[in-house]
């Protein structure tokens, strides 16, 4: 039984269409760089925003409508749910979708009942990814919006937080391998502290290290060979996650020695909230072998809270694409939407209109950076611009084979440095335009 | 021959005194736990803002009065400037100062003649460290002001420049040694970029780590048995700097292998620009034992830039003296006053007013902060808060006795976990308020 | 019957007082600057957020423990509410209340029910404002809460909405009439935009503005003479409110010929999301006759959205006491505390232990203030630093009777101006940590 | 005698131009909704940035090649500096120019000998405006870079300061009229505060509003009729400037009573640095007749200080145009850039670079809006989405004919509102990227 029964899978009609229901760049078996569209972006969508999702906010209750839904926390409904949520990224056109295991499905009175609940929910998980083909990107534990965890999951000051916290991600861990899911997220949801008055950070971060290493040794124990992500973001729901930003977890992994075993996934609205673009955060992840897979959204930078808003911006886009195709490729992380309808966007059709032009403004962002390193027109630029380190001092320099008395030895003799060049910053920015 | 004639030292008068020419906290030989003040905060004047800032802004010229400088950039006004220097620094009983090369000496035509202008002006510190007892808390090299580090330092695209950088740091480095600096600081001034579409960041974080190695190495072959610190700093000048954060600096020296070498100074400006608080930065660096040295300062939280403006807000300094006096002191750190005076606080007057409240809220800080800890407050509701991790199902998490599986059983056995207390962030606020 | 059995009215105890349950600063009867501190406080508790709210955040479900509140949305449960609530404000010692329609009665099925639903708790609150002497600062409107108001109320494109919102402002304006309501407050909500395409400014604006003259006529019509307030509040729920700041407001007022009716409710929290210090926009309204009352929260200057915590600082207390009592006071308006505890902070004392501290916080500021003020070290030194403006030329541009070219001949004669002074930032800084 | 003899004049070559040195969408005789590129863009070149500035920041020494520059402050460097002005405004087909009064002639020793410099100056300026057909958009006067000034100009403590002001905008006003300027713009410089403890901010505001009206007076009084424009910038160099926004700034003209006279100067990087979009500052001042001209840059959002950078993104200059578009133009005001080249960008190639691809992103922008406004897609949503306000009871309200009681009886009746419909903001966003 289909619920969107007006709308048909959503197909490619080329860069002049004006049908706002249809692809105007994303065309799946399209050849970019040597692999096809859904391939180089591997899209997912995310089930909490786009099938739990309410539009409630701070100042006022859901809008969103959704008539599939009987608003019960029944595991039935629950598994209606998925009917209806296959329908729609099949319809779409995705390959892959993420979730949260609270998320599809209910919290039970015990533990016990949670996990029971899930297994049911995976089932229905498991016949629609069969049926459609669409795969699990990865799965998480939702450790947050339970009041339980209001001081944290793993970061909490009661053990026995602690505890249900390893109980949930052990379980989610377990549904995810069995649906084959290709990584599993950490996001770090309340790890992080309100006020440093009543918070030791030190022994919080210890436990949230302890937790991980838990974990790896967990997905050894069931064979899950998946990829553990970690998601930095650097306020709210806490004044602030231990998880701030990529240099920050980065700093966390190799403190702990966790970085051969966890990589990050990147999102837009969250680099921006740390003060970075999400082009930095994206090659400062990637240089250090670290680029696990992104969370494709924006934020409004005018606004201080995590907006998750779909991502249009083709600057955006093309920034993200050219980090990615210079790292060969996400697999086997991918681009998903964590991304929302706005409050006022509260018909289903809505849920296409966001996710078509998500997907188009990736796919155009590919088709653009694909171009400029067709034409090595950045590289070119970069190669010439650090020319002086591929020989004489500079060379030395990247060998090791000099000292500073070496260097200013060097640098007495030659008086002053050879001329700069300029960066030309705004040429640059013109060639962008030039391929739009 | 004195400068400051109407000036005699600033004297302590105590919590009630109106004299806005005296100390009302700080009495440099009162005992705070367990150590003199002048031992607990070991107070620095910065040499560049305080004897060559000119009040300059983008917007405009130079406004301060300094009628003792003759405006040339002449060895003979530098070493005239080190007499009133040192004149002030006595006046105001700081016991430590610290200084950029190019500050104290002028650049030369040559850097061989820079070289020169640093020992003549190095003589005449020594000297007047030897007549005033006052120390060198550290030196560094201003690798941002000259155009030829228009692209960076260590971090150029251009050889030659990591070559004079070098070349400037030994030399600077040296003189540290020479005048019995404790420390020695990299700020990163123009290590970071204006532009990723023109930057290699690998390759300029790869010679960075390089340029310190180089300076690790420099220091033993010389004897320099100083503490190296780094100093945090998100953005200004460059767009984004590498040091952004405690994170991101000291991710960058566990990768690069240089955590046992280096430490970090922390300054309040740069933590608020990153989106920290001090306290935050403070307590983070702390806890990886890598808190070195403050820059005490502070920032105007509703402005973009770094004002590095005197901190005279008793809730900062109490906290900085909180993380301070819990890791058991800063030396060979301290608490450098990287701050200048108004723009419109041009007359020489000012720079008194300015340090003395910086030095009062420091040291009226210092006192609230230890009777906090005297009471003990604070770190008895902080240990009390985690006790469930002290016995039981804590006490073996921490102990890394227990696996997932473990944990899932003992909470499917529980079903739910204990209650959780509050947080009490009000009343803890209220606390510190009583102390005040 | 009593539910904060355990607690006894708070009674002040002095300075040293180190019971977290007692006043240190706030003494009602104290004269300070000739009033009680009672009637220079006017202190309010907010109805919302004390006893309507959950601790829900956008990332977790209510975790605020109310034992009294049975959890149904029924008029006895409201009704039970108002005992509770009147106890609380009893106990605290607080003169005044404020509310929200929405928040102290149930919205109904219809209109008609909604009103009668208010109606009935209005019946209680009357009787317990004659029972216990506590009076009504201010009424207002919830126009945001409700899915009907998704795209505003007064400035929603629809025109239904608007009309329900004027029924339920004239409902809220008639219940505040009949409890003695002193002032009637206009929060935005949602006037404001999300999306510039999709928004036509100027009709909104205009809608907006016929509301507010439609309010003013109704309130002439049943004889209300309470004072209108309007409250500044720059970005969420939208992304962009009309009522931005004490500017857009003023603007607006003036625009629209309603400045003779309406004056601002400035909240320390809005001001600093909007950029402004609450000094600023205080000092700000007030010189244009528009400061009518205070919401006395603080924010967290490093998080972005409105955390709308209880105010501890005593800078920021003394800096808002110091415009209020240069206005010479803020009657009709009050000292509300738009504040709410911390989720984590979940327990019923919480709520006195939050009260407490920022009473005591403006106490405290409250005397600084006079304190300052009777030995007018601020007021002389402002009044001697324009004194150019008193006599000679500076007079005649005060007194309008010179033109420019008068200024040029008395220049180009000149030369040059009297030398400037400086504007001792840092010794003004210092001087007022001499009045903590 | 040609200076930049490499370059000639910068040709249109149309979108698939690869050629940097070419205009890719800027076609000045193309028309567009019914005039040409040339006139419904205006561009203007200003002095400051392009001839005068330097490179230099807060931590660096200038930069910039300026080879024809003699680096003296004579009038002979000053008009050999007019020549190579408008060789560059020629070459790159820019109709208009701007200037500040000091930045083309120097400061004299005294103000006669300013205003000698200014009008020595003025004939060259004359001469190469007649020379070559470009036009002077508007004149001002720098009344921040002396620090004379370092209190504020109009709003100084220092009366003599106000007069010395008034002089020098009476004589850059009367320059601007010789040359034919169409606008004379006001813009804060320092109009604003460092700290409110030494501030009277009614006496400053009163101050500056004196000043603006001797303004008008003055511009009667000598024929001038180009139109006065107020500038907008929320803070740097002041903590807080007057100025704050377009509300903070109509809010003063309406106050002052001098909205007849004076409209406003947009900048996008004021209106970010303020918490607005351009597009919001745009439509709002807009829609209350005060949107006169504008200062097209970008400043990046995760920097908190002005970089007028150059304006190359299609999303913001599509957004210009469609604000500009609906209100018919911006003339006699222009589309100016207050933009400079990075200080890595030294070459004076990298002017021509920023100039082409600022206006090529604005005819870009153009054509976009042009063709948006032409299909009707967003004006015909809004127009739909406000419809229920062109008849029955929406009607009624936005003619005044209805009361508060008049709504509550039609609510009371209706029960519930007609539905709401969806923003569609997704949708609205996806439908843009079809027109880039
Ligand atoms: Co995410
Ligand atoms: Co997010
Ligand atoms: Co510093
Ligand atoms: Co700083
Ligand atoms: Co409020
Ligand atoms: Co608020
Ligand atoms: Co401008
Ligand atoms: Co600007």
């Amino acid at each position: 039984m289909a619920f969107f029964t007006d709308i048909s899978k959503i197909e490619y009609e080329g860069p002049t269409s004006k049908n706002p229901l249809a692809f105007r760049h994303y065309n799946a078996d399209e050849i970019v760089e040597g692999r096809s569209m859904r391939d180089q972006l591997r899209f997912s969508v995310c089930y909490w925003h786009t099938f739990r999702g309410t539009g409630a906010d701070p100042f006022g209750a859901g809008t969103l409508q959704r008539p599939w839904d009987d608003g019960t926390e029944s595991v039935e409904n629950a598994i209606n749910r998925v009917r209806v949520a296959f329908e729609f990224i099949e319809k779409l056109g995705a390959p892959f979708y993420c979730f949260h295991d609270r998320d599809v499905a209910p919290e039970g009175a015990t533990l016990a009942e949670s996990h029971k609940n899930l297994d049911a929910v995976a089932d229905a998980l498991a016949e629609e990814q069969q049926r459609t083909g669409i795969d699990l990107l990865w799965g998480t534990a939702n450790l947050f919006s339970h009041p339980r965890y209001l001081h944290g999951a793993a970061t909490s000051c009661n053990a026995d937080v602690f505890a249900y916290a390893a109980s949930q991600v052990k379980k989610a861990m377990e549904v995810t391998h069995r649906l084959g899911g290709e990584n599993y997220v950490f996001w770090g949801g309340r790890e992080g502290y309100m006020n440093l008055y009543n918070t030791d950070m030190k022994r919080e971060l210890d436990h949230l290290a302890a937790f991980m290493h838990m974990a790896v040794e967990h997905a050894k124990s069931i064979g899950f060979t998946g990829q553990f992500l970690f998601e930095p973001k650097p306020k709210e729901p806490t004044k602030h996650q231990y998880d701030f930003d990529a240099a920050a977890c980065l700093n966390f992994l190799r403190q702990y020695d966790l970085l051969d075993h966890v990589k990050l996934n990147i999102e837009t609205n969250h680099a921006t909230l740390a003060g970075h673009t999400m082009a930095h955060e994206l090659i400062y992840a990637s240089i250090q072998g670290g680029l696990g897979s992104i969370d494709a959204n924006t934020g409004d930078l005018l606004l201080g809270w995590d907006t998750d808003q779909f991502p249009t911006d083709i600057y955006l886009t093309t920034q993200c694409m050219l980090a990615i195709l210079d790292q060969g490729g996400l697999a086997p992380g991918g681009v998903n939407f964590d991304a929302k309808v706005r409050r006022e966007s509260f018909e289903p059709i809505d849920l296409f209109h966001a996710h078509i032009g998500g997907m188009d403004a990736f796919a155009h962002g590919l088709k653009i950076a694909a171009a400029i390193r067709a034409d090595g027109v950045l590289s070119d630029f970069v190669k010439n611009r650090y020319r002086s380190f591929d020989e004489g001092i500079g060379a030395k320099i990247e060998a090791g084979s000099v000292t500073f008395a070496d260097l200013e030895s060097y640098m007495l003799e030659a008086g002053e440095v050879h001329p700069n060049e300029s960066g030309r910053q705004e040429m640059l920015e013109n060639l962008v335009n030039m391929y739009l």
